[in-house]
């Protein structure tokens, strides 16, 4: 059974991280993975459906026990992926996509260095402005907060696998599936080649 | 200007490599070189068309120099690509396609590091033996040769960066286009992202 591929997707405020991903999962089938978290139920959220929603205490304690894949706190609560349910579908030969903040994808690499790294970004820091900027929603500060933070993030860059530029979004898409076919074939993925081969 | 790519393909007779690559050649515009030879030109054969026709110790001396991206000797002649022709159309953004045995893609890998070497090999060693012996064309001792000389070129699998399994060609080419297509996004062939993005 050929393992499947952990890809890990990051990109800064207006890369069109969202719209490329709901293109990948129109053009391939990915495994989804249930997050855990440690907000509250909402109505109708279904515990190990929607969310494995599990006490402060019981988090933390993954954390410490390297059993989270990677984590993010949003609004108090902390959210992430458990690794050992990431790694059973990996196992199964299923690649599993996770868009997740820089500071995420290393906590990824360095549990699981298997992982491929992608980082989508806009053609150019010109344009990503351009883009924020355009689309008016938000105020001059947010919009300026999430600029700078592109400086943070882009510091992580030379831990990336891949670079894919956002030009348009299925030109995108394509280079994601290029990766994620070529990585399948990539040797270090293939250590027994020889022996298998040879049948033995 | 982004560089192209120098892609290596090798297999063991039985491979498929010369079906693969006519497909590969239909589907993507790759780069011709013309390769040099010490042999004499054959009638119709245009010097600088269809080889460079040069002298044993003009060959020779491009091997010292290391002037020669890789060579072989075929029935007493050399046969090669020019290191400063392949590298003059990689860095006009042209893929090059070269197809070679194992020792040239040692050879190509040392000389241009950034080189892709991939490997095709038939499903297995048993499917491979029995489409050889199927041909039905070569004696059994030839037959037999060709199989002993894939133990030896299965020694350098490991300096090969994919490995490809030819089960039907269509597939096969797909493999091999979306290697191409991967490689341009290789962070490692893109040092300064950073700088770029920032239009530094």
């Amino acid at each position: 059974m050929e393992k499947g591929l952990l890809i890990v997707l990051s990109g800064p405020s207006g890369s069109g991280k969202g719209t490329v991903r709901a293109e990948l999962m129109k053009k391939e089938h990915f495994a989804f993975s249930v997050s855990a978290t440690t907000r509250g139920p909402r109505e109708g959220e279904r515990n190990d459906v929607d969310y494995h929603f599990i006490t402060r205490e019981a988090f933390e304690g993954k954390i410490q026990r390297e059993e989270m894949l990677e984590y993010t706190t949003y609004n108090g609560n902390y959210y992430g992926t458990v690794k050992s349910e990431a790694l059973e579908m990996i196992e199964a030969g299923k690649n599993l996509l996770l868009e997740i903040e820089v500071e995420g994808a290393m906590n990824v690499k360095r549990v699981y260095p298997e992982a491929v790294l992608i980082m989508l970004l806009p053609p150019s820091f010109a344009e990503q402005e351009r883009r924020l900027r355009g689309r008016g929603t938000e105020s001059d500060e947010i919009v300026n907060g999430r600029l700078a933070r592109t400086y943070e993030e882009m510091e992580y860059l030379p831990h990336y696998d891949y670079v894919v530029y956002n030009e348009n979004v299925d030109a995108c898409a394509e280079d994601i599936l290029s990766i994620i076919h070529a990585e399948r074939c990539a040797m270090r993925r293939h250590p027994n080649a020889k022996e298998h081969y040879f049948g033995q």
